[in-house]
């Protein structure tokens, strides 16, 4: 791995570190010092990675950031609990404090989030905090709809291909574009190996889909998977400290027969997977039935659900219908069941749907779910985007996120035609930043706009550095203006010298 | 030029006219020709450019579609009158019955626009038909928000740069992407001959700034700019052929304070060269004082009026602000004279506007300006994504497409950085193909979605080569596709064989 990846200081940028005030907690942030002197602070999300000097060594991994809070824990407690079990005793974790001063940059004094807030948030079921114990490598972060937009970026190999050291750098990369949590969605060989490298090096919370090495382990023949071969799953997955897993155990016999009559049918992996153990062996989904026993194997490590849609629709003519909203009302019922076994919960969602039918879609989830947070792929809002379908799913994922949607999966420019490359991940990422950003100003998170009108700022007064590294992707917004022109410019690069709208207004 | 840009035959597709039923004209159309014999029809903007064995000679310029219809006419009435006169009459021109033959690609029969509708809504103010009689090579499009949402690409040399022959290819290639009009913006050398040589070459209507080459001709000196060097700017562009002018007369004296308290002040160059005007002369703006000749001189040759947005906002800060809405309010007073002289007019709007506020923007425009057709620059829905600016506004612009926008203006990648080239060309081109599509199906125009429909059937079905065909960039696609598998895969190339969701849906 290439250390230089992780160089803040080319953006004039450093990493600073907030102290906590009831735990002894330090929390990562980002700095970019401007020209005029002003000091703007931003959401980071690479950890130690960007310390001054820091050196990546992948076989030694990541310190553990959390591992002296759960000793501390477990020696006054003699047991550990979930973050909702915590929060429902009016406990504020180091954890809960964490994510409260991690919220709160760019927003005024007054508006700041609290750890109470946090800790509410939770109790309530609008957030979560995932923090599986055996992954103590990853920094504190919130999903809720009253904190910043997060977004996830998928990797893993498939039988096709990718190695474990590619997965690792696929990791990292999507780290320092702004990943929040990560999912590893590997299909093919070495799933154990290539997940184990990732947990150990990655500073944010990992994701999976069980199913997925469920099924390898019966070599793919659906027909044979069984309770016991997916419990196993889940143990040693949580053993090694995924942070949450995404399970379809919504998807019932009873919807089969809506989804099939779709024009695209089952989309979703996990769900044609159940839907076809369903109508193979005549019997309901084993997920669901067996769903109490997985809140109690979930909440010893503390790892949450994402109940997975099995029936996300797959086109705008499949969107918000029967087999849809069917599922979604079981995972509202699943998402209080979870609850009640204080573990943490977030609802998954679609997929393809056009922009008039988004709002429905969220206002359902809401009602039906109890405010349980809202993760979504896209949605898309249009079928007809390939090799643009990270725009496609941007659009709809800004609105939704607007709406009250906690966090976004990212979409790449290859989706429906192929695996995304390393420039695929990083323009996935930055994109869905951007819609989350965009989302985060229009339902009105109290920091969010700063960076805009700092970026603004710099922008009348032709501080080109400056709105550089206020960007998204510095690297790229720099490479593009100096492909063009030299630096020291004092009109817009576009407009030429006597038309620069900027400059005439200053005259004036 | 390379003819191979406008090959079809490798997307299975061909150029196919459709006949009128009032008017001897030929409607050309692109088909596409599914695996399984199923014809897909849809809008194409690249004129004679793909029809078979056509060659480009740019010398000698596309041959005039309009001619014989504006030859007929004079002949007729012995004068020629606007769209908006023959439609007041009750008259149905032979661009209103194209463009309804156009608009009604992919609609049921009964759902069809009829040449009745195109009349009524350009009488009602609601919808513009851009054909000045000087640029007969142009094919009939109509830009009203009872159609299909219509996009602007932008090109034209600065003082920094390109020729004229750069400016023309890029123009074309403007179109083969599916840019409904395109806008010539040079500022540079050569502004006549690089207007004259677009004018001759493109199949759509083609919009310019006549200020920009007005204040050329005084030197880039604003203050000596006058009535008479932009009057007779205005004929030269008139008689080459443009059919639309930005004309930045709403911006006054009244406004300039609240302009000049922003966070990024004017942005707009035919804005900010007023406002200095303005100041220095201590006059109002001529253009809105000199307005009703400006209107006689564009009714003679059926010239549309964009009446500019001198001060939209340029930053997240300035939305919806004193200065925007004060000039929104003067647009709306000169639409209203516009009308009353039968000239044709459309309004240009924002600029960088967050989600939340642009619901507002697009209800006082249809307010304020008699629903007059909204043409808006994004909006871009937060200042921060430079490198990224084709998708923070193609998120803005699909959202405001969907609430009645008529027309969008492409912004590409390298906005606020840079002047694009090519490939920014192609991939703002496709973006807002993309946003203003979304913003179609959302709205409910009759045909939209039924491409959706037949992609996603391709894709249900494993139909790699119509996925790529349907597509708005095959050629990309394609390409991702096959980077990564070969031809032939009956599965996802994304899930390996085993965890094709699609395949599973099938076998169940």
């Amino acid at each position: 791995m290439d250390n230089n990846i992780f160089d803040l200081s080319s953006n004039n940028a450093e990493k600073i570190y907030i102290k906590g005030k009831l735990h002894p907690i330090r929390v990562g942030m980002r700095q970019v010092t401007l020209q005029n002197g002003t000091k703007v602070i931003l959401y980071d999300t690479t950890g130690v990675y960007t310390d001054n000097g820091y050196k990546i060594d992948t076989g030694k991994g990541l310190p553990k950031v959390r591992e002296a809070w759960i000793k501390d824990r477990l020696e006054k407690d003699g047991e550990l609990h979930t973050q909702l079990w915590y929060a429902k005793q009016g406990i504020i974790t180091p954890e809960m404090e964490y994510v409260a001063i991690r919220e709160s940059q760019g927003c005024p004094e007054k508006d700041a989030i609290t750890p109470e807030m946090v800790r509410d948030e939770i109790v309530a079921g609008r957030a979560i905090l995932p923090s599986n114990y055996r992954h103590p490598e990853a920094e504190p972060m919130i999903i809720g709809n009253k904190f910043l937009v997060k977004i996830n970026a998928n990797i893993g190999n498939s039988a096709l291909g990718s190695s474990i050291d590619e997965e690792v750098e696929k990791a990292l990369w999507a780290v320092k574009w702004g990943a929040d949590t990560v999912m590893d969605l590997s299909t093919g060989k070495d799933i154990h190996q290539t997940r184990e490298a990732i947990l150990r090096n990655t500073p944010v919370p990992l994701g999976t889909v069980p199913m997925y090495q469920a099924l390898e382990k019966v070599k793919g023949k659906i027909e044979d998977l069984n309770w016991d071969v997916y419990k196993q799953t889940l143990i040693e997955q949580a053993e090694q400290g995924v942070d949450y897993f995404t399970i379809h155990a919504g998807i019932l016999r009873e919807h089969i027969p809506a989804a099939l009559k779709r024009v695209t049918g089952i989309v979703s992996r996990g769900g044609s997977i159940m839907a076809k153990w369903m109508s193979h062996n005549n019997q309901e989904n084993f997920l669901y039935t067996h769903f109490e026993e997985i809140c109690e194997l979930l909440k010893k490590y503390d790892i949450a659900f994402s109940l997975g849609d099995g029936l996300r629709p797959g086109s705008i003519a499949d969107a918000n219908d029967e087999a849809q909203f069917g599922e979604l009302k079981v995972l509202g019922e699943l998402a209080r069941i979870s609850r009640k076994h204080d573990v943490q919960v977030i609802i998954e969602g679609p997929g393809h749907v056009p922009m008039h039918l988004i709002r429905e879609n969220m206002e359902k989830q809401i009602e039906w779910c109890d405010e349980a947070p809202f993760y979504t792929l896209g949605p898309l809002v249009s079928d007809i985007g390939a090799g643009y379908d990270h725009i496609t799913s941007a659009i709809g994922g800004a609105m939704i996120g607007w709406m009250g949607t906690s966090m976004l999966c990212y979409v790449t420019t290859k989706e429906h035609l192929a695996l995304p490359n390393r420039d695929d991940v990083r323009e996935g990422v930055v994109t869905f930043k951007l819609a989350a950003h965009a989302a985060d100003i229009a339902k009105g998170h109290p920091g969010a706009a700063e960076r805009d009108l700092q970026m603004s700022k710099a922008r009348f007064d032709m501080r080109w550095n400056d709105q550089f590294n206020l960007s998204l992707d510095p690297e790229r917004a720099r490479k593009m203006h100096f492909e063009m022109i030299g630096s020291g410019a004092d009109h817009c690069s576009m407009c030429g010298p006597h038309f620069c709208a900027m400059k005439i207004t200053k005259s004036i």
